[in-house]
């Protein structure tokens, strides 16, 4: 699909929210731009200028239908098939990550993971067996893996990604409360539960 | 501090990301909009634009205060003090999150930790003792904690949200994967690494 350099990072950010939703919805037919933005939590008129970034996916006062637009927000997203995926760092978080049911038939498959603990190196995290950071950038570069996530210390996460980068990783999902420098075709997302809170404790009384 | 409720909710989402960005620059001094833009990957427009909501943070061309905006974005935030947090749930990924080094001085503390396993209460997550999730409703309402985390498996998380609302919590963190039903005056948040992982694969070229 040609794509546009132009589409507002934020705009893309929020695609996922709308995918997940009408993931959600087990009906088919139509849904309204009023009735997606209560289920993400957005105005209808958002919705509608963020989706016409992408050409016309409603008619004229009938909503949208759920399942072509589904299928459309996955075209746009890449999700056309499974991504592999390399996760580093198999500490509690990391074990947690390599058993998520949250990625299943949602576009991602974790295919390699890496620790520099040698009391983990050889054993198992979901179903994969846990191999030495050592190799990271022979066995993701091998496989042409091309999304990572990080979930080791902080201290440590710079040079991760470093070598990730490295590897010819071009997407990092990062757990680690540290900011990563990388070059500017690399993309980052941080998972940052103070930021999920934050936005909620705005709206509860002080104390 | 006195509040409007008619900030929209997207506009309250992006003041954590402002916070973090600028609780990581530790020179003191001016930060231009284009500057603060660049660092959390918004335009500058964008960004004068949601601190415009709160009054006037910006020196007509210099830029912003980072010290004073800091301080007012946490005043904004509610993060005057530390939030008292309850987690529910110590599999791997509970014990990550008690064990996580990022809330430390932004704002929020676990001080309850909860599991159904028999073989996990009475023992140690963090510096916590694991209590009985039986005890949730009187631990909680005792304490007066306002701001709970789910990580328990998807099937179970609805009803640890029933029981959390129960016990007065207004703020949930929701790790599982799953949708969360609750009253309209309880915020709810969700981490989804699909929903990182989906935003970066939109940039990287079809495979």
């Amino acid at each position: 699909m040609a794509k546009t350099r132009e589409i507002p990072r934020i705009v893309i950010q929020r695609l996922p929210l709308y995918l997940r939703t009408l993931m959600e919805i087990y009906e088919t037919g139509d849904i309204t731009s009023q009735e997606l933005g209560r289920r993400v939590g957005l105005s209808s008129a958002q919705i509608r200028k963020d989706l016409s970034y992408f050409g016309g996916f409603g008619k004229q006062g009938a909503g949208y239908d759920i399942v072509r637009l589904r299928d459309a927000l996955r075209g746009i997203l890449n999700m056309d098939g499974d991504w592999e995926v390399a996760l580093v760092g198999v500490g509690d978080l990391g074990h947690a990550v390599a058993n998520y049911a949250g990625f299943d038939h949602r576009g991602f498959r974790v295919v390699l993971a890496f620790d520099n603990d040698p009391a983990k190196i050889g054993r198992e995290a979901g179903s994969l067996v846990i191999e030495d950071v050592s190799r990271l950038e022979e066995l993701i570069s091998g496989k042409g893996v091309r999304v990572a996530i990080i979930a080791v210390p902080p201290d440590s996460a710079q040079g991760v990604a470093d070598a990730l980068v490295k590897a010819g990783v071009e997407a990092i999902l990062n757990y680690a409360p540290a900011m990563l420098r990388v070059p500017p075709d690399v993309q980052v997302q941080h998972i940052d539960p103070v930021v999920g809170l934050q936005s909620m404790t705005y709206y509860l009384d002080s104390r």
